[in-house]
């Protein structure tokens, strides 16, 4: 695995080149996780002149599975308690390694510390990286992918579980805390996100956080759930509806949405605008009269981070790539009634190699529970 | 309730004036909550020249249980999806109120916001508000402590029911789990951290997050946990032991993690230099031969984070004053055998009051489960 992660040094390191830095300091995160290996708490990652360096607060976790550090990376480890702000020690040794520029992530870097990195290193000329690990991060490789597809297994699985339990009477507060207990028996480092668990006039709404509402008989059930495996992070949604007989209204919807979704799904393919992946589900919807109040977005890139690029919304830029994991996840509420969602984790795929790869696999017939 | 808003946001202005801006943009979600009653997710809130607006990027939340802004406060909403950043709408608004300097938080303002607020609104003299916010909230008023006391009585619910259930053979993950449900059960809003469960060699570890390693006979149990109610936190640790029979080492180190615990306790009374209330907690342990490795804290604030202002350390700066509530938390840990961290949530009060308030109520015996 090391050489990955030299590899993906080796990419920023000449995008920064070209952009006129010899050396950067990335803060984000997923970033670091991306480039390092690992991000222990507050580390950043210095790119350096003639050395990459994880610069730590403090010591490195060692408990067993934990993500470790590339071992082709020093770890530098600030001394002590309160041993400092470890990107501004970064822009130090990046100095000390005769840098003259230090690209940094200004979208993720806040002005104190910004300023604080100025005066340490007054001779080293700041300028931004931009998102530029965030761009090389959104094509996956195939090991990239292997996570993603084991944490949409676990998820498939947790909430394969919960629908073999009685649902009537039961909060969507326990229901989601279940789901988040059976993503952990399954192996899943965490959620990916906070489930959602909507009921009844709840159903349907995108990240709707659960109450103390109770399952009822008729009620649609919208659960949305994804699990993050060594880091990567999946994302299911499926729509049911509790009693032995939809109502007329339900199963329309249902078959709309699914319709929608499906179109989505299947203009997933390398070389598609995003817009146009948006597009094809959006339209479903808005033909049908839902234009208004439709989620801005209906899907989204998954990774090291559940929301990443690309967006699929009516103004994205940009075109889809092959081994591009993203979300299609249209939905409709309907105030005070309730509605649908269904919301798939996919890998864009070229069409000799069978088109887009689909992670979550639980059934998107509308079951009666 | 209103009135505490509008009276908090006075205090503010008064300090904004004094540094000479009239009107400021505050963007850290725990900062705007304080001030505005609620932080949509995105939201920053304008105080203004004229009139303070909270700027949201979307719809407010109508659920119930959701906390709500201040009703004095006029919500701008951001029209549309990709309606802008709220910071730069905000600095927008602020400068159509003729202001012609606007503070804002550059501790957690990003350099590429920073930016952006500059080129929207390029006459507009930008200064650091600094921690003008943080500084207000760490006297808390009689409606926050008493947020914070039934956070602390949920935790200890949850504490009590995990220990009257059988523990050996369960993992750590199971326990927290279980111990976050339960928090939800007795009406947290969730849990304020993640919640620590660590066991034999694990055991004392700070923050340890928990592991597949099961309970077994013999070892200490930590546990820190905490609940947070209408968005304050506070924060629980206790140390058990398994089986009937703690070994002597097991009952030496408690003994003394218990003394140095009190001692911190004991020291909390308005006036009271933050560096002695850690020093009287440390120098227990240190006269004890533990020195090395003991964590850079005994102890911080906590409130609508988990950890706030003051910092119970070597050296931290200020002194205590009376309605300050603060964890007092030492713990040790013996590399490859274990430890003990004892950890409450006190608010600080005169002792014509009665001392310190201990929130958490749990017993501190040693437990053998």
């Amino acid at each position: 695995m090391s050489d990955v992660y030299a590899a993906r040094r080796t990419r920023l390191r000449e995008r920064c080149h070209a952009a006129g830095s010899q050396s950067a300091v990335i803060s984000r995160p997923a970033n670091v996780r991306y480039l390092a290996g690992a991000a222990p708490h507050g580390s950043v990652l210095l790119l350096g002149r003639r050395e990459d360096l994880l610069v730590c607060p403090g010591p490195l976790d060692d408990r067993p599975g934990e993500a470790r550090p590339d071992e082709s990376l020093r770890p530098h480890l600030l001394a002590g308690p309160g041993g400092g702000d470890p990107a501004v020690a970064a822009a130090d040794l990046a100095a000390a390694q005769d840098a003259d520029a230090l690209a940094v992530e200004e979208h993720h870097l806040t002005v104190a510390r910004h300023r604080a990195i100025a005066s340490v290193a007054p001779h080293l000329r700041l300028t931004d990286l931009g998102s530029s690990v965030e761009q090389l991060r959104v094509v996956k490789d195939e090991e990239e992918i292997s996570c993603l597809r084991i944490g949409a297994e676990i998820a498939d699985q947790a909430l394969g579980e919960l629908l073999e339990s009685i649902l009537v009477g039961r909060t969507e507060r326990h229901l989601a805390l279940e789901l988040e207990r059976r993503l952990v028996d399954h192996g899943a480092d965490g959620p990916a996100f906070p489930t959602s668990v909507a009921t009844g006039p709840n159903s349907g709404r995108r990240g709707h956080r659960p109450t103390d509402r109770r399952v009822e008989e008729g009620d649609f059930l919208s659960v949305c759930l994804g699990a993050t495996y060594r880091g990567y992070r999946c994302e299911i949604g499926r729509t049911f509806v509790i009693g032995t007989s939809p109502a007329d209204w339900q199963i329309e919807l249902y078959d709309l949405v699914f319709a929608a979704q499906r179109a989505g799904r299947e203009s997933l393919v390398p070389g598609a605008a995003c817009r146009d992946v948006d597009r094809a589900a959006r339209q479903v919807l808005d033909s049908a009269g839902y234009a208004e109040g439709l989620q801005p977005l209906t899907g989204h890139g998954v990774g090291l981070e559940i929301a990443e690029d690309p967006q699929l919304a009516p103004s994205a830029m940009g075109k889809l790539d092959a081994c591009v994991p993203v979300t299609v996840e249209p939905g409709v509420h309907l105030p005070g009634r309730g509605g649908v969602r269904i919301d798939d984790t996919l890998v864009v795929r070229p069409e000799a190699d069978g088109g887009p790869e689909l992670l979550t696999i639980t059934t998107k017939e509308l079951l009666a529970l």
